[in-house]
């Protein structure tokens, strides 16, 4: 921690903010500047003291030092971190993992002919909400604990491993015995009871970034996941609001070259929410794999215009093909590969 | 909804749109404008059916007509709602609500010293946090059940209703027993389950706006509450993320107006996190007033340089005093009051 | 400036950072944190020689100490200024300015109405565009140079002193014959030769903030005027763009005090432009007073609904009326006053 | 233009509406739905006229149907543009178009070792600033006219064509003289009179996104220098201003394919101010390309640690070099092609 003191700050506020810093037991260095007097804080350990230097009088700025998360950071743990998924996928190694499947699941024939689809294509995961999220509480809100055994039986069936959504606590339970990666929405993100209790849930977690959240702010709510004891976690860039609405959210492709710059652990692109709108999707999706995106989470829907949540943004399968052939190549150009399916 | 057709939309195309509408069971109105064909759908009734039109070909935009919002929406309900909170205050009525205390209980007398200043100064309501989201898992997560004790008391020694947050459904029984107005984080603000839960819990609820919640998709979660059955609902704006630093968030007083007219929810002002640094707060808080605002929410401490969370958000009592003394004044020349304390 | 290296800096890389400080002429203080070392840089001068260092091997972060504005800044002249602005009017003094008028200027009839009443009102200043800056080439442009005469005549008429709007450097010339204070718009506030130009142009300068301007961007563009010479600058809130669509900006009112703390020059706020539409002009207004403006700029019509440009925000002279009654005590709660008319 | 009115709107406020319609020459059709009737707009023609019914008692919505921008419009021109550049390149067209140079011109050695480098490695066209528009107006500014002719003769010399900023309407004389395609800057995209001027220059135009504008605002400028007779737009993506700030900018990738979607203009991406840092360029440089973009933008720079602005994010050549390569792999998954240099 830097604080930096006002031009005209006095030799006693000096002082007092030089006391403070040893009440607390830490060690100051003071520097003289032409304009400011700068103190370096040595021992810096969080934000609370911080923050109770910031209106202290002849007190500037505060500046932290360190980061604030330190199980997530990139300075503690170098390597990458791969994540196992069930038996199928290695997320963060050297294959880019496709995942796929429709935004929730709607019926067994849905699930079973997409799963099969998407594993010839070379998907690993297959997603597909039951418990959804909706802005209304009078839209449709999923199938629940039977559509978790729908899915567990497509996946089994074609060799995936399966990513869903859990929305509270209490869902973890069920959804951490069908799932092989439980998923934090984007409106959860900063739901730290629920982050909590998936650290102690014992499979990997998918968190998706906040609409609001800045990259450091999610690296944070994954290190409440690590910190509780789950080592598992991926990041999912999945678009952020900003003033832009020809897009549903503005896709923040930037954010996968600074996490891997941040961080050790695996960060995956979700076009399909961050543009929400079909035309758009395959593009996107190509672009995150050119940006080193460890993966990419697509809807596909059998029939998109007849899906009972997100059909414009879903794929049809035609078109998911052809994308996932395009990004094969694209994925070889930076040295990751994506292999065939069956 | 409307349905706009793209300039070149052949008449195949416009048919097989206004078939899929008819096959909704909802009549069509036909425009066929210089540029465009317009159809008016008769008998909208949710998002769903809007976005199963959105890609089909020929379809330039969908435009919905009606609110998503019903129950709190003043269409429906064009008189102002005015919430009782406990004994000592009813917020939405003539009376400017003054919610005081400090960020999170940390002792019985700072609890109580507070508590006793506030009431003086004509606060109806002592807030105080028990359970604290935390962006990070190291800082500081309050007292929990032992604080509700502490707020309660205080409360009632000063004759002040009291609120306070819960993080999780679990939280809802014992905040319930001891607060007589339910606080939701902006965390929060889309935690479904959780609103769902505090739709039955007997209490009026305080729902603060999320980080980069529209105004739109605040409404549609205080929605949730009351189509579970709660109809006592008080919005709080507190702040939205823009790309401005030089404040914690920018709060975003133009809502208050513009909530007064699109519902008929009381909504109040929460400066202390909207701006983050007590220098701003009283300014925010005085403009609040002078917006409209059916009360403000602020954070006082009587030490706030040594306060365990969000001291230099917080005004001492000296602060607070003159500010709501200035208050006072601004409401009357709106025609509402702000009492006297004791 | 601060340099903040990496966990990891060799001694080999710090040596060759402190050894590139030193051959810019600048002395360096070293500090050696439990996990960073931190290096102070005495002697600041620019950005540039920062951001040199910024990518060097072993820099983690580099942390500016200087602010990049000098004569905007209250550090270096702790007085509040207030400008004059033509013989009627002082902004930045102990009276809150009032200023109004109609978006553009349409006709004489138009101007003069409006004028006389805004002056009887307590107005002090008229504002009207002659140049309208529109987003679509096909929508009205204003009346020019015969705009600024029918202007100049009304205020003279009423003893108003008249701002109004440049949008090149030809324009200067003229609109510093009629006016008294020039205004810049927001989609200029980056116009650098623009500001250069005003800096020499010999009348006080109203500058507008940036649609997307961060304070500190703001106080850099009058820095170019003030540079150039010209001491009389008024700082002008209109709003930001953020993600709300429910107004047509985000009105930044913390804005206010926050330049007040950061700035010696005046900032009076624009609520027309900020939220755009009538019904929530009065209560921003209101609320900018009440947080501290040194001056409202409001758009007024006689016949709103006819208006050429901007009249959905425009007041009706019955609510400017109302709207200035209610201002002039709100700002004696917070020891301003703001006269009557005549 | 299409009308919504208040569920509670009277017969008399409807008749009302319908007769300012029906005064201003155009025709109405009514529609009744179960809330609301809707009323639609035939002959629809600006903005201004929807403004107009926005506040009139009754009315709770006006929806535009029309674009406001015609001949940049994909609907009204609904092949692909492609722009030609000098005589080297060709926007728009199956070819890539790589364009790269220094942030600045600041010497001969240095522009001439650029641009025989990029030349060698593919790029078509050379970038570097003349004019440089600075946030402080202490920082470096550009060498001006004498740095347009270093920058001409080392275009020549290797068979570029040469791109190059204009800040005023004085300096498109001589850059037009020396460019093939003059750049507008982001801060600049709104500055009406200098788009107008640009429309009569005889050179195509390169207009940058302004940091806050929506596509469809950029698109609305395009429209000023189409509308004033110059055909030759090509539009670039730079990052738009979110609350992130771990990049300069958040590089809002999906708007290239949505630019495709909305207009037939080329649309090209600069990757180097979007994030602002040299560690992030190249992969988002690939992401543009994959996106469908019709060319990237990139900073050069023979010894970026010692350029004299922006040095932190230019690329070394090696990093250039590897970075072509690489896109010229991924242009050919999407049926676009990058030449080999010579």
């Amino acid at each position: 921690m830097i604080i930096v003191c006002e031009t005209k700050a006095s030799e006693a506020q000096i002082a007092a903010i030089q006391q403070k810093i040893r009440e607390a037991g830490l060690a100051v260095h003071r520097s003289d500047g032409v304009e400011h007097t700068v103190l370096g804080v040595v021992g810096d350990r969080s934000r609370l003291d911080m923050q109770a230097f910031a209106l202290m009088p002849g007190v500037r700025d505060v500046v932290p030092v360190s980061t604030p998360y330190k199980l997530a950071s990139r300075e503690f743990h170098p390597e990458d971190t791969a994540v196992q998924v069930g038996e199928a996928a290695a997320v963060g190694g050297p294959e880019v993992a496709v995942i796929a499947g429709p935004c929730a699941v709607e019926s067994e024939q849905q699930i079973e002919a997409t799963a099969e689809f998407v594993a010839r294509c070379g998907a690993r995961i297959l997603r597909g909400g039951a418990f959804k999220p909706r802005s209304s509480p009078y839209s449709y809100q999923g199938l629940g604990v039977e559509g978790l055994a729908l899915l567990r039986r497509a996946a089994d069936r074609h060799g995936l491993a399966l990513v869903t959504e859990v929305m509270t606590i209490e869902q973890i339970g069920p959804v951490a015995e069908s799932a092989d990666l439980i998923q934090v929405g984007a409106r959860n993100m900063q739901n730290y009871p629920l982050l909590t209790a998936l650290g102690r849930c014992g499979k990997p977690v998918l968190l998706k970034r906040g609409m609001s959240a800045t990259i450091q702010e999610w690296l944070m709510s994954a290190e409440y996941i690590l910190a509780a004891g789950n080592a598992r976690v991926i990041l999912c860039e999945r678009g952020i609001r900003t003033f832009e609405t020809a897009t549903r959210n503005t896709l923040d492709l930037s954010a996968v070259p600074v996490v891997k710059h941040l961080s050790h652990l695996p960060v995956i692109v979700d076009p399909s929410h961050g543009v929400g709108n079909r035309r758009f999707v395959a593009p996107m999706a190509r672009a995150a794999v050119a940006a080193g995106a460890d993966g990419i989470m697509v809807e596909v829907h059998p029939d998109p215009d007849r899906a009972l949540s997100d059909g414009p943004q879903s794929l049809t399968f035609e078109e998911f093909s052809a994308l996932v052939n395009r990004c094969r190549i694209i994925a070889t150009t930076i040295g990751r590969r994506l292999d065939k399916g069956k």
